[in-house]
Order: C-alpha cells, then sequence, then structure tokens
C-alpha cells in the first residue's frame, strides 16, 4: 500500500526524504491556484523561476513573465499571482515565466523528488484521481509564508489526503490535516477567511479568495517536467 | 494586547522570533510530562543537557540522571522518559539532569527567547492561568519528532492556546490547533491513540498515554531558569 505524507512547511522538506516519492506543491493563495488557472486557460507551460531578475530574462524567449512578491504585482511584469490576471486570452498557447514568494520556491526546493505535481482547490478531484491511478507514495508539501506554516495550505492538504483511499497514512502532519479538513470543509470560506493570508489580501485590497476557493474549476493535471510545468 | 504564537516543530523555531517573548515548551510523550511529574513529586531541580555522557557527568554532583533515545531508557542511567519512574521515593528533594530525543531540544533551541516554561497535559490549567497573570507575549514550541510535526504536541498547544483569554491570535498554526483541540477534546485518548507516537510506544511496549493525557493531575509552573528547570 503507498504512503502519504503531508510537510506544512517547506523548512521541514529536509526532514522528509523525497526520493522515490511523488510530490504534490500546494500554495493556495496563490501560487498554485495561477498555475491551474492558466493552464486550464490554455497557457503552454509556465516556468518557476527564482528572481524577478531571471523571470524577465525569459521576455526575450517570448515568454510571458509573472513576478509577485508579498502579495503584490511588481512593476514591468505582464501579472502577478492573482488567478484572474492569467485570462485566455492572454495566456492561450503562452509559455510563462513564473516567481512568487512561496510557491516556487517550495517546488525548487523539491526537486529530489521523483515526479512533482501542482495542487490547489481548482484541481482537487481529478488530482486526486490521477494520483490514485498512479498508486506511488505521495508528499504533500505545503508552501506556507516565508516558511511559517498557514492555514489554507494545510486544509487543501487534507482535503486532497481525504480523497486518497488505500493509501497508509503514516505521520501526523496527514492526520491533522484531515481532522482540520473535515471540520472546516463545510465553511471552507469562513474558515480560510481567518487566515492570516486572508487578513494580508485585506490589507493589500486582494480578492482572490473566492476564485482560490472554487473547487474543481480547473479540471488540470500539472506536472513539473524538466524547467516547466505542463498540463499532463 | 499580549500575542500567541505556535511552532509545530523545532526546525521552525529559527522563522519565529523569540527575543522578549515567554516561550512554552511542549513534549506531551513525555519529556515536559515527566518534568512535571517529577516536580510534584518533590524533585528539587532538572537540568536538561544534549547528550548521554553530559548528561551522567551531573552524577558526580549528586544529581540522578534521566537519559531516553527513540523511546526507551538508556543502559546505565536512573530513569529514562517515563513520567512513572520518576516517584516520590526516588525524586524528592533532588535534582536530576535529563537528555531526551526531542523535548530537550526544543528547550535549548529556544534559549533566546525571555522565559521558558514547561507545558503538558499535566499541568494545563494552572500553567494557562499563569500565563494570563504574567500577560506577555507567548509562543508555543512543540518538541515534535525529530524535527517532524506531531499530533499530540499540537493537540496540547491549542488545549493551552483555547485558555489564554484576551490574546491576540495572529498565526495560522495557532488557529489550527485550536480547531484541533475543539474537535478532539471529548474523545483525546482516542486521537492521540492514532498519532504516530502511539504507534511507536506499541511496538516498544510503554504504556504511557494515560499518565500522559491524565488533565491537571500534577499543578505545578516550572520554568528554566539558568541551567535547570525549577516550579515557580
Amino acid at each position: 500500500m503507498p504512503t502519504i505524507e503531508t510537510v506544512f512547511s517547506p523548512a521541514l522538506i529536509q526532514h522528509h526524504a523525497l526520493e522515490n516519492r511523488s510530490v504534490v506543491i500546494i500554495d493556495v493563495l496563490r501560487a498554485t491556484s495561477s498555475i491551474c488557472y492558466a493552464l486550464f486557460e490554455g497557457a503552454r507551460s509556465l516556468m518557476p523561476v527564482s528572481t524577478p531578475e531571471d523571470c524577465l530574462r525569459y521576455r526575450t524567449l517570448g515568454c510571458l513573465c509573472a513576478a509577485e512578491r508579498n502579495g503584490l504585482k511588481l512593476d514591468g511584469f505582464d501579472m502577478g499571482n492573482s488567478p484572474l490576471e492569467f485570462s485566455r486570452d492572454l495566456v492561450q498557447g503562452r509559455d510563462i515565466a513564473i516567481t512568487t514568494t512561496n510557491g516556487t520556491y517550495a517546488l525548487l526546493e523539491s526537486r529530489s523528488a521523483n515526479r512533482i505535481f501542482i495542487g490547489s482547490f481548482l484541481n482537487l478531484d481529478l488530482l486526486a484521481h490521477y494520483l490514485m491511478m498512479e498508486n506511488q507514495d505521495i508528499t504533500l508539501v505545503c508552501a506556507g509564508w516565508k516558511n511559517k506554516v498557514n492555514l489554507e495550505d494545510s486544509l487543501f492538504a487534507g482535503a486532497l489526503a481525504s480523497k486518497l483511499n488505500d493509501f497508509e497514512i503514516r505521520c501526523d502532519s496527514t492526520l491533522m490535516a484531515i481532522e482540520l479538513w473535515e471540520n472546516s470543509k463545510d465553511r471552507l470560506y469562513e474558515v480560510v477567511d481567518r487566515s492570516s493570508h486572508a487578513r494580508r489580501f485585506k490589507r493589500l485590497g486582494v480578492d482572490d479568495l473566492p476564485v482560490c476557493l472554487d473547487l474543481n474549476r480547473c479540471p488540470v493535471v500539472p506536472e513539473y517536467l524538466g524547467d516547466r510545468i505542463v498540463a499532463v
């Protein structure tokens, strides 16, 4: 029986062996939601990069460039990190270089894994279905906020884990995440609205909770292959 | 209004500033339970040390020596890390050097805090009462298991946080811990019995869950002062 583990912060990745496992990167607010949205809207690929400077270099290759730091789009980029910015008329058929505060960091820290998928509430059911078909050991990696644990990524880990029947749960983080999800799923918006990230959004005037909590709006299975994320 | 934060693993301490804050170290299974038990049974002090070798040096000073690794008492020591080993007839009036897998590590990693207290289900209510009187910013530090997050320490963090009225909760870990506690408190034994640590205990033949979940059995407020933990 394959196993499932959960890592609540990128700072804990080093204490979990990822070799020979499939990893799901989770950054609900908002990198992995934006990636799912962009691929569903027809983007060809997304390239996660570490810094805004690296990101802009891809413009010469014809890429769109997306950059967010501390919740805000950076000047001079085509988009920031709000899913709704990745609209079909803008992204269809395009490659997009992207750098964000937490999501791309978690992704780049997980490269020792066998396969890397992208999870968000937007692709929950299809991703769960795909992972059950694959039947490999899975580690759910929450991007958190600057290495701190956050609520919305932990909740999504619980949502996904609760759907993965016939996986053995050997770690307490997964138990905790499932418990949180089961007790929150009927009032998801209300629970996430109390999170530190939702409060940060309010300060910044960002209103992305509704789209990021819109379950199964974008049924895609994004995988990180080579240097880019594509829909498999 | 003072603030409360929660750190789910010692590996995350570096991402939380502890300066000018009171810290509560939590290692329910079993270091902080044993410390509360020992002080309640009349021990004069406990000295947390990093290694078994360091621990044994204190014998020449007349100390009892307690050492546990991977759940088991080490040979040649007076006791391991089971609360019931710290009985009154053995510990009354004595100083005890102690080294454990996780609890002493979390303690030593938190030394930048202003004050350091010891929390367990055995001293929950009195500790909460004391912290409310003190009215300082508080960080709850879960010892976990070898830097991984564990269920029982997170649950205790939620229990303590839920009792600290008039503290501002600004971190998602605290929200998660309270949510877990509120949904588990009426079936605490059953929930903790599913944890990875409880499963480890079963493999080792350790039966310490009942004493470690015995709420308010040992009403003491242990504080780490200088190089030793005493009841304040």
